[in-house]
């Protein structure tokens, strides 16, 4: 059995904090981080905090020539009462686990790392945001770490967690992005690794991605890699569409990610009695739907932007209009009670969130 | 301009060499290794050959989180005079920026690099093996190190050649190898990244790799991702067919690697007469060819093992056996030849090798 004593060292410089009005996204970090070692005959051991500085890796280490890492993404919120709060960290554990599961890295002890990740944000605590919309992103990965040149499991990782506190990921969030759909290059496909958080994703995404922006898209939404018919998911967000009443969104099958935020959405919608379905969404069966007048909102949902409407949608040679351009009343009030619940001024009727200075574990 | 000056700072400290009876792969790794830098202000900078040293990276760098890296694989070898031959590098390079060009990263100057390689063999000649059948492998990589957590391309990269000397890759190479057909996973299609050499590739590919292990096999063939027919590629190899006095080998479709190992054999079949064709081969159909007696040779091919035969197909249920798990007499003429050549033995009538001695840009 691993030890669950968390060694901590203190830095003995702090950083100068950015100006909080310019936070941007993923640029600036905390003064500690949050690191475990691997190797096969210990199992993970050694976990600790420690100031936040570079890492020294052997030229051979193992994740940059065969990529074998995972990551997650969730942040922490302050509550006007000064309360941090995690928002439903268990499932980005657990699907840290999957993602681990599929790339061949050992499991991770899931309630013991967000015990740890609740002990390094209390050490940082001065860095979680008070303002409306900034939050404290919280990014813990795994990599590879054995210096060998061979296609194999590495026998080593690091697991290490890092703190940015941010603005919001897009900018205005709630002002609607325009959509490319993407019928040439793939994400990903069934027996492949679309539905886990691993570093080679968005690697292959990068291109597409500069090419729609070049002609003025702020994203891509990927079709399925067999028949490039069936919609998928966004860069870094799930997909939701209001058609005629009924909110749709792909099923989980294999490719896709299973966004929290995204469950969220769908837990929220059942509860306030509006109909929603996951399943296969053909892009055509979209474009009908736009012309017949009947495409009422469209929005991609994920941890960074929380909600972000979609105002316009780009499939072959037809431009989609979506609700004017304007964010559509479902979309605005899902924003509103996620935001609202995670910076608790909405009452968590789910059991969502859990107060970072609550542990469970580690004593 | 770049500069082309390549800075060389040489190690105060010569590491002990290795017992070159027991090198295996990619564990052993030489004195120096040679860097250069890119930022998008600058582009490719300070070209350089220092100690082989760790590298400090932010624990932020992008490489850790999106995965933006590609590889090469190539070897030097020693000839009876003494000398150290490349094969094909060109090749090697020109590939390189296939890859960056996939993965939104900055293209280098391939005859530069050529040189830069030839420069750090040069300083580090006295690990080049000498011995039959060892050589000194060489792996450039190039990785994101932008610290930013976003997805998009970084503006900064580290460009790092490591040297290994290395015995055979499977060992005693020219032991026919049984490979499992994988119709469960999928590794890569058509749009997506498979004709690449980027590390996200080989990490979806070791959950397949560790399952054939756990069942008796040593690698995987993967089929074709959208029907699960079409044979496309092994691990680390391209894949030939001997079938009724012809040989084929899956066409270059976009989701294979254009193996140099691969062209190099195609050039050497067509040289001798043999006829070999490029195309769509069907699981199903080298089925009916084994069971119809037809089946000759199967054999992969790779900068690591050169000529890797193949003793056993398993498909399904079926388990085909090859040639009576021996290596076939083309596998073994091809073998000869393209070690004969790379040992600087045989002639090299296509103008295959260069000496690490003779550099063409820098002065
Ligand atoms: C590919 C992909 N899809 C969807 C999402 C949204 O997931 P979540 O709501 O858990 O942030 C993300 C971001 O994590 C992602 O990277
Ligand atoms: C996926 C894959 N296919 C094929 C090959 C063989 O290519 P080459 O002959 O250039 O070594 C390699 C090795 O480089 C590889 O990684």
């Amino acid at each position: 059995m691993m030890s669950k004593k968390i060694e901590i060292t203190l830095t003995t410089q702090k950083k100068d904090k950015p100006d909080y009005n310019k936070l941007g996204f993923g640029r600036y970090f905390t003064d500690h981080m949050f690191v475990m070692d691997y190797h096969t005959d210990k199992g993970w051991y050694d976990p600790r905090i420690v100031p936040y500085e570079p890492i020294s890796l052997s030229p051979s280490s193992m994740v940059f020539h065969y990529g074998q890492a995972v990551f997650e993404g969730m942040k922490a919120y302050r509550t006007e009462k000064g309360q941090v709060l995690l928002f439903r960290p268990d499932k980005n554990l657990s699907r840290l686990n999957t993602s681990n599961e599929r790339l061949d890295i050992p499991a991770v002890d899931e309630a013991f790392v967000i015990d740890a990740i609740k002990k390094l944000i209390t050490v940082d605590k001065e860095w979680v945001p008070t303002a409306e919309g900034q939050s404290l992103y919280i990014r813990p990965f795994i990599i590879a770490t054995e210096p060998y040149l061979g296609v194999r499991p590495s026998s080593e990782y690091k697991l290490i967690v890092i703190l940015s506190p941010v603005g919001s990921y897009y900018g205005d969030q709630l002002k609607p992005v325009k959509i490319y759909v993407e019928d040439d290059y793939v994400r990903s496909v069934k027996g492949g690794v679309g539905f886990t958080k691993t570093s080679g994703n968005y690697a292959a995404s990068l291109k597409a991605q500069t090419e729609a922006e070049k002609v003025g898209y702020a994203q891509v939404l990927w079709l399925d890699g067999v028949e490039k018919k069936y919609v998928e998911e966004v860069g870094s967000m799930n997909i939701f569409f209001k058609i005629d009443g009924e909110v749709v969104t792909p099923a989980l099958n294999g490719s896709i990610l299973a966004g929290v935020t995204r469950d969220s959405v769908i837990n929220l919608l059942k509860h306030w009695g509006v109909p929603v379905s996951e399943k296969k969404i053909a892009i055509e069966d979209i474009y009908e739907a736009s012309k017949a007048g009947k495409l009422e909102e469209v929005f991609g949902t994920g941890t960074a932007a929380v909600i972000s409407p979609v105002g316009e949608l780009k499939w072959e040679d037809h431009v989609m209009n979506v609700n004017n351009g304007e964010i559509g009343p479902i979309s605005q009030k899902l924003y509103d009670a996620i935001t609202g619940i995670q910076s608790g001024k909405i009452k968590d009727e789910f059991g969502w969130t859990t107060d970072v200075e609550e542990l469970a574990t580690i004593k």
